[in-house]
């Protein structure tokens, strides 16, 4: 593996800005067969994963950021509920909740600019209830790469329901390896 | 696993006709962080998977539609060159290549309507170099699910850059435990 790249905070917002458009492109107007298709018992479709990044907006990156600003390590972040889109997406379409995550995410970048962080507010710590200290840039980061490994997921959940089409070239595909790693 | 869904025709063009688009929105201006790195020697970036998603429009889906249509088992594709985009991308930029793929997968798109194919046309057999027989249906669930296995290599290469910088979220973000199944 070579060395990774530092956090910058630019970089991080270069992907979280996307993100919405991303999904809006890949998946507003697919047939079923796509958007509400899993990959078996407790397993996520790509309505699920759009459901669970929009959780994500409301309760988890930006007010565990503030929580960061405000108290430190003195006040953990609540934890997040995981599960918590299958109940809030009940009755939403798909381009209800695309359209929900686009507004949200948007919302969220105008907080985080607003915040106005400082290089040395990168290195700020808080209290995560399972996995302890944390800094700042570390939750901005996996701000990202959550976006990132929902892409992911997506990608495999939508590639599974075409597993028995594709015939032969299952070989050589490898989302149809994937072990489900990204799954929830 | 449930039974994955039979193929439609009009299905995988519902994720074909999306690819660009997705591209677009998820890479187009992103800093380099993102589109030049890799995943270690001779592993691929953003970037050389767009060139290659180029060389496979121009050399490989629809033509082998073509053969099948026009010689059946008789005459086996030509082996696709799963390297040619590092000759060929060389001195291109991203917003070029991602140009080059939109207009690309637009004329195959075009191409593929023009040939009208109807139901007793998927059954269709030709021969694939080393998969030997395959089907007019396998092959055009192959390039929709050849879009998503790259999606799904591109979202876990960008999450690579960022694999140090999430700091004890390693531990959740299932696309950086993916062992590049998908990989080159």
């Amino acid at each position: 593996m070579p060395t990774s790249t530092e956090f910058s905070l630019a970089e991080a917002i270069a992907v979280l800005t996307r993100t919405p458009a991303t999904l809006n492109a890949l998946l507003r107007g697919l047939p079923n067969t796509w958007v509400r298709g899993n990959e078996g018992k407790d397993t996520w479709t790509a309505f699920d994963i759009v459901g669970h990044l929009i959780v994500g907006e409301r309760t988890d990156w930006i007010p565990r950021v503030r929580i960061i600003m405000a108290n430190g390590e003195a006040r953990p972040f609540d934890p997040f509920d995981r599960f918590a889109q299958f109940k809030e997406t009940e009755d939403k379409s798909l381009e209800r909740l695309l359209d929900d995550f686009t507004r949200l995410r948007g919302e969220n970048l105008a907080a985080l600019q607003t915040l106005n962080l400082q290089p040395e507010d990168l290195a700020r710590r808080g209290k995560h209830p399972a996995l302890g200290v944390v800094t700042l840039s570390e939750l901005l980061a996996t701000w990202a790469v959550h976006d990132l490994t929902h892409l992911h997921q997506l990608s495999r959940v939508m590639a599974h329901q075409y597993r028995d089409a594709v015939g032969p070239w299952l070989a050589y595909l490898g989302v149809l390896r994937c072990d489900g790693h990204s799954a929830p």
